[in-house]
């Protein structure tokens, strides 16, 4: 099964997020994230996954990952992994971020956030399903840490309802977090 | 919402595996793989998570991740993740896997496999979400490295069919796979 053209990005926000005690802050980047979002986004048929951070240190060891696996030994080991690590771009802020998505298709996306938290959701999956399918831009937005900081919300022209399972308890990963969202919005 | 009553069980199999090659192996034991698979499991009401590995210093591995998160220093700084992980069982393999599912739930649970090639699947994921909410015992067995070996499909009672995102492409990491088969199956 195809999608056409849709024009999906997703984004894993490392700066503005939340810690523990809901204060703002910038998180490092977790190697697997990169992998699995990549790969779930590959499959899903996403254009690109930004990963997003203000930090050099970290922007660079972003790239030398990417390098191992899109150019490097890694690349000749697993061409699969070479395929979905292609799709990743490495940005410096949420602004830059959203300069780049607007410049590529022409038009500026319609950006949503993504929360675990119940009561702040706009758009219904079936909603947004519906939108993308039909071409629009849409870019997704995932928190690291504790979640996207409120003035990501502030900004954003929709969040995602979160993920509820049996009951209170939802603290997914954020890789399972944007594997179920990716699947519900685009799989069969 | 709740599901009742459903008893489900996750069980992640590091032996016997496939290789790239095709040949049976053991896998090792990923950390982050404890962690979200747990994490997800508790989302959406899994009863327990086996990690099924024959190893005796994996194993050990596994007890000292569980210790530190459950009764150690973890279990202070994290309620949430000791909640998810105290679903985590250890097993050392495939047989003492099922004698121990069927002694808890006093019957012989229905065993699926999962597997990323097609062809092979044998229930779509309403039936077997029917089934699990009439609350009959379902064992869902994951493969780690290039998934499970073919005498574990040959003992299974069913086969869910692959994720299909878009196009030819499906190569998601164990973690995202159980991840979304969790919401196909209880997800709301």
């Amino acid at each position: 099964m195809g999608h056409g053209r849709i024009k999906l990005d997703v984004a894993l926000i490392h700066y503005p997020v939340c810690n523990k005690q809901g204060e703002t802050i910038g998180s490092a980047v977790t190697n697997l994230d990169i992998h699995d979002i990549a790969r779930a986004g590959r499959t899903f048929g996403v254009n690109n996954v930004y990963i997003v951070t203000p930090y050099e240190d970290q922007q660079t060891l972003v790239q030398e990952i990417l390098d191992h696996w899109i150019v490097g030994y890694g690349a000749k080991k697993n061409k699969d992994r070479k395929e979905a690590l292609s799709i990743v771009r490495i940005c410096g802020s949420l602004q830059s971020l959203l300069q780049e998505v607007e410049k590529k298709w022409g038009e500026r996306p319609f950006v949503m956030a993504t929360c675990a938290a119940g009561g702040s959701d706009t758009l219904g999956y079936k909603e947004v399903q519906e939108e993308i399918l039909a071409g629009k831009p849409h870019l997704l937005l995932f928190g690291t840490a504790w979640g996207l900081a409120p003035e990501i919300f502030a900004a954003v022209a929709g969040t995602l309802p979160p993920i509820i399972g049996c009951g209170q308890y939802n603290h997914l990963s954020v890789r399972s977090a944007v594997a179920i969202i990716l699947d519900r919005l685009l799989g069969e």
